[in-house]
């Protein structure tokens, strides 16, 4: 069984930290020298790199997402009203694939994992897979 | 030479399951653990994971991405007239990792695999790569 | 310490084609069969694949995304101003995997690797990672 990961999301729409997570995992599968791939098995979250430090930049992802891919649409079929949620998890896209050198992730000063819940709360699974170089 | 697979999209719009060409390359590939990496060779299509079970999904994603990027944009300046194609293909990506265990994808259950035509139909080529952990 | 390069970008929004300093870097680490996996360190950048023969693509591309993710937003409140580049950071991705056969990278005829510069001109620094098959 590939190495798994249960995170609960908090709000509907949330980009939720998991950097020290992921390098729990990482530890975990014990890679020295090569990539970390994350997974998640869902179609309304996603995965992305985004600032670390000031809280005020999730705010402005959030409120222009709003703008851009609105919770309502006039031509939405789709009967549980998340077609928004899909569109996003689209874009953002479900797999992410970090270097890693020395056991540790290499990620810029700024740089943190995010786990974008689109259609929460929910608890989300991910998948973690360590590739030798 | 990889692994290569050619298939023809129906509509200059369309999202085209492949779950099962993929399963099918997976095989081929006899890959037990590890990750299979996707590719297309295109500039205007994209490769995506989303729902596989209720059509109306997908139906909103095409509508959506009709208003949010117009086949037509008054300052389009590229003599083709795909200059949307070109904006949803960077914006979907060209390349997907999905992990494998037991020889199987490891998809949630909505997760179907889908081949994004943005400027349809046309022939479209894949890569497949298996990478074992 | 993993292969790393330093690249500097030219414009506040630019889309800087990289193709050939991928292949040299692709060289030097000498793999022959696999995948190249490329990431930026940055949130306000990104990595994509798209035309590489008329600029008039990059062009629309930019123009497009001008209206679809502006510079200034009403409700912004990070302090630098820059949350277009963050949001459009997310979208485009960090990463990049590309398929390698024969030591050479499996393109299309049409598709280049650019940069993605959303917050420039700055330098900008990307991981390289081979992962053979």
């Amino acid at each position: 069984m590939p190495l798994t990961l249960h995170i609960p999301t908090g709000a509907q729409t949330q980009f939720l930290e998991i950097t020290h997570l992921v390098e729990q995992e990482l530890t975990r599968l014990g890679l020295r020298d090569g990539v970390l791939h994350l997974f998640t098995v869902h179609t309304t979250c996603g995965l992305t790199i985004n600032e670390n430090a000031d809280p005020d930049v999730l705010h402005d992802l959030e409120q222009r997402l709003a703008d851009m891919i609105p919770h309502h649409h006039p031509q939405d079929r789709h009967g549980e009203g998340n077609s928004a949620a899909h569109l996003r998890s689209s874009l953002f896209g479900p797999d992410l694939t970090i270097p890693v050198s020395q056991g540790k992730l290499v990620l810029g000063t700024w740089q943190g994992i995010y786990l974008c819940e689109f259609d929460g709360p929910r608890t989300r699974k991910l998948i973690f897979t360590a590739l030798a170089t």
